[in-house]
């Protein structure tokens, strides 16, 4: 069966490629993503075919690539952490689904930027989380902030996408906002924030804060924001600041903190 | 910097180990992990010294490991899927503190089922996503209530860790009653669900369903659970039925499904 591989290249650098990924990479006679990404892959397979896109061009990437597959050829679509994360592989289903049902569409996962941005950080995400794009162009913004103030209220820790997409920074703002505004207790703003920043990739950075010191210019459209639950606390170490959510594994886990 | 790694070696299969993954395995003088996750990673590093612990020893097994980086040794700690979600890392960070605070803990992480199992049914998690243990061993039924209630009335897409945990078939059962309840609209019990067992290693199985069709008594403790949002369909493939979050790509996503 002709198979198209929708691949997650992870955050960027081959040491975050898995095996499996690679594979597909090396399977393929054409490699189609946006252009920032194709960047990354290209040193690796300097021979292949390449098919490059525009950032927001994600409908006609899509269709030019599968075209190539009802051609007969073996496409690989990646996407930077994991396809299936605000990544190709819906897109490709729905669309493979009109141009070419006999095209079997392959997903393959990737690291996204909350597991290679939580490690960066330390811990963030060891209990319950919500993942949230805060991109407004193709979700209206009454359903992002229900989904914030619902996190916020059930206490889970957040992992914010495209934070300050489009040239839109007042979007990461009212998000703090609505988060300061429905999360329980008198010491919301001490909340611990981690800023990650080209992941695996020249320029990565960790900024760590709190709820109440955000400062949104820090952040722009290669950052991931991740937020903590009201247990979640910062710890000093030799390698500087790291987010700790306790899973609840010790005895102080489930009073105060030390 | 003596370093202690805590790595994420993803589902099970050598294909989905990063090679940074790899790599800090190579660098250890001793892998420590639970049994069944060793057991995974031997026949890469036959030659290293394991150390291995049950189920539910966590704490005992990293204060052993940990120990043996206070010792000058260099230790790699092992989580299935990434250590960052439901994994060591946190635990780690925390015990180090108290035993062993010159150590350097350095999470990497690894795919997670999230991940790794949305790629095996499609593209469920396209759109916002919350992660949740239905494990009560660690965290009170009532938080985890409260967060499932939230999440299916915010409309996320759900991704259920440890749905059947402890011998505890009836926490998924009560699960699944609490979402239907408070999920919006008339069709909730139409939501395709996706179970997915034992990603990545021998006797992988995915099933298709529905929130209404769910069989509890299909899903086993090595098993991950998706859950649509109000828009998530089901299509059929030449590899089968799929999972499909649309993301607002296409004019039809925004309106009824065809």
């Amino acid at each position: 069966m002709q198979k198209f591989y929708v691949v997650g290249i992870g955050p960027g650098s081959p040491e975050q490629l898995t095996p499996q990924a690679r594979e597909a990479l090396a399977q393929a006679d054409i490699i189609a993503g946006y252009g920032t990404y194709v960047k990354l892959v290209q040193p690796l397979f300097p021979e292949k075919e390449y098919l490059q896109t525009g950032m927001t061009g994600e409908v006609k990437r899509c269709q030019l690539a599968l075209a190539q597959a009802q051609a007969g050829r073996t496409v690989a679509m990646i996407s930077s952490g994991d396809a299936g994360v605000y990544g190709m592989a819906g897109l490709v289903l729905q669309l493979a689904a009109e141009i070419c049902p006999e095209v079997e569409v392959v997903p393959v996962p990737g690291i996204t930027a909350a597991s290679s941005g939580a490690a960066l950080l330390g811990a963030p995400l060891m209990h319950d989380f919500a993942v949230i794009s805060l991109s407004d162009r193709l979700t209206p913004w009454e359903k992002i902030a229900r989904r914030l103030k619902a996190a916020a209220e059930a206490d889970f820790c957040l992992v914010l996408y495209n934070p300050r997409s489009h040239g839109r920074p007042e979007l990461l703002a009212r998000a703090r906002q609505l988060i300061m505004e429905h999360k329980e207790g008198e010491q919301v703003g001490q909340t611990p924030v981690g800023i990650v920043k080209n992941i695996g990739r020249s320029g990565e950075q960790t900024i760590v804060t709190t709820l109440a010191d955000l400062d949104e210019e820090l952040v722009d459209m290669f950052s991931t924001v991740f937020i903590g639950n009201s247990q979640t606390y910062i710890q000093e170490t030799p390698a500087g600041p790291k987010i700790v959510t306790p899973r609840g594994y010790l005895p102080q886990d489930n009073g105060e903190q030390a």
